[in-house]
């Protein structure tokens, strides 16, 4: 059943080509229209087939949208917006995919006129690839879309947020209702500081000058491979990420310093006690990362079965 | 061919269970023996049926084997091999699968007397889980194994080392040698580092209290759960790495900390552009550590297609 007759999609990502996908295979949509300011990607949307509209100008796209869905990276969010507020369709429902929830939604509510409902949202899922052709209609299935809506209370409101749930819901999401704040908090733990953390860790590797780096590349499998997996995401994205939600990183990054010095000091005086302890305790976050759903049960994430 | 008549495996978690499988599938052994103190571990062994002789001492398992394996973790080297010294048969290759070689290979030169030949190496293979049930045949396939050789240039050991290669080969894995010192700097790059951060920050998450641990399970797909994988490991095994390897492992931990405070500037005050040369630059590892044939291409692990 269509959901939303007419939906805009502002930035043919991952994310943007795969809600595209998504929606497509749910047959919530009834027309789809796509607005990417990159050449190159426009290009290749045409190419991919998969939108009924491909322009280089928002206004354009989001002209008689039920949806728009603004899926930039965070900073530009705010251009994106005023680029598309004098073409909106009265009573439309706006949100995006942004991983900051507190800056970009106070960036959409300033650019975007009142006569539209603005509910920002980020759908915890992706992969290390960019661009129109990362995107695949499975994307969703099983993970977490949060939506952080504004203080209002009026129904027609809160029937655009609940309209949106639905939407993500038929994309095979599970959804939340959070605070922007408190999201912010929690993706610099689950998102923000994993990804700084595994680019920090392939730069330092990539730096050493006793061991080379076709050594790191061939040895890779004792661990540290998987962290490249997240160091090869969209340095875009991600560099506005952590412009755009520095105060909850580097609180959260503080926590995580304290305690590798903590486990440092521990190897040092040969506490392995301490060490045992706390190898023992992580193994039970996985268990429960598992049971949640949100992560293969097969040895090494199943990479070796291809 | 069988490469070796008798083969003893001291040690059957997922290493030694999966050199068993592994040497059982490629017909390189005649007889295999387990040794293993864990009474557990015995029920399992024989229950899986894949040992011919199965023990809890481990100079009834060496005696008249052509090659030993000792596969315990890296600080129980030395106890398992006095307890095997005295019934080696003369003219043995003795190896070890330790994460670590310099502790190792002189604590089995301290232990093993001098008619053996002592042959300490590494596979950089392996998976989170631990114990019998978790070995198989194929997890040595395209992975590195290597041998550190004591430096003796006699023929006899020079043959002992090249049959060990050969042995690994048919295992499916590639081989290079290295000395002690420089393997220990290499994979606490690329394996020891990992597995540190990776538990620190499952630690630091879980202790939290402004985010649940039900929080970070259900958004751990954001990134988080990647590095649950390895935090899963062993306990035993990795606390004895890092009391093992110490020196190298707080060397690397002090190049790591000084390039996450430098990260955490570039944050602070908005240095954009630091950020996205980094995060452009550690792109380039990844797709060299797939060329290399240590990951697999397919996004976010291929996890998704299950």
């Amino acid at each position: 059943m269509v959901t939303y007759p007419r939906i805009a999609v502002i930035g043919c990502g991952l994310i943007g080509s795969s809600i595209i996908h998504a929606a497509r295979a749910a047959g919530v949509a009834g027309e789809i229209a796509v607005a990417d300011t990159n050449p190159a990607h426009r290009e290749r949307i045409t190419a991919l087939g998969f939108a009924d509209q491909v322009t280089g100008d928002i206004a354009d796209a989001v002209a008689g949208a039920d949806l728009v869905v603004f899926a930039v990276p965070v900073l530009a969010m705010g251009s994106a917006a005023a680029a598309a507020a004098g073409a909106l369709k009265p009573g439309a429902t706006i949100t995006d995919v942004g991983s900051v929830k507190g800056s970009v939604a106070d960036a959409l509510a300033a650019a975007l006129p009142d006569n539209v409902f603005i509910v920002p949202g980020h759908p915890i899922a992706g992969t290390e690839q960019s661009g129109p052709d990362a995107g695949f209609a499975e994307l969703f299935q099983h993970r977490w879309v949060i939506l952080t809506p504004q203080p209002r209370e009026d129904d027609p409101y809160l029937e655009a947020v609940e309209q949106l749930a639905d939407f993500w819901r038929k994309l095979g999401a599970q959804v939340d209702r959070m605070d922007a704040a408190h999201h912010d908090l929690v993706l610099a733990v689950t998102s923000h500081l994993p990804h700084l953390i595994a680019y920090n860790i392939v730069g330092t590797a990539a730096d050493m000058e006793e061991v080379t780096q076709a050594e790191v590349m061939k040895y890779s499998a004792g661990g540290f491979r998987d962290f490249t997996r997240i160091a090869a995401s969209d340095p875009t994205m991600w560099r506005d990420v952590f412009v755009a939600n520095k105060d909850a990183v580097l609180e959260i990054l503080g926590r995580f310093t304290e305690d590798l010095q903590a486990l440092s000091r521990a190897i040092r005086w040969g506490e392995s006690d301490k060490l045992f302890d706390l190898f023992t305790r992580t193994r039970e976050i996985r268990r429960g990362i598992i049971q949640a759903g949100q992560e293969s049960p097969e040895p090494n994430f199943g990479r070796d079965k291809h």
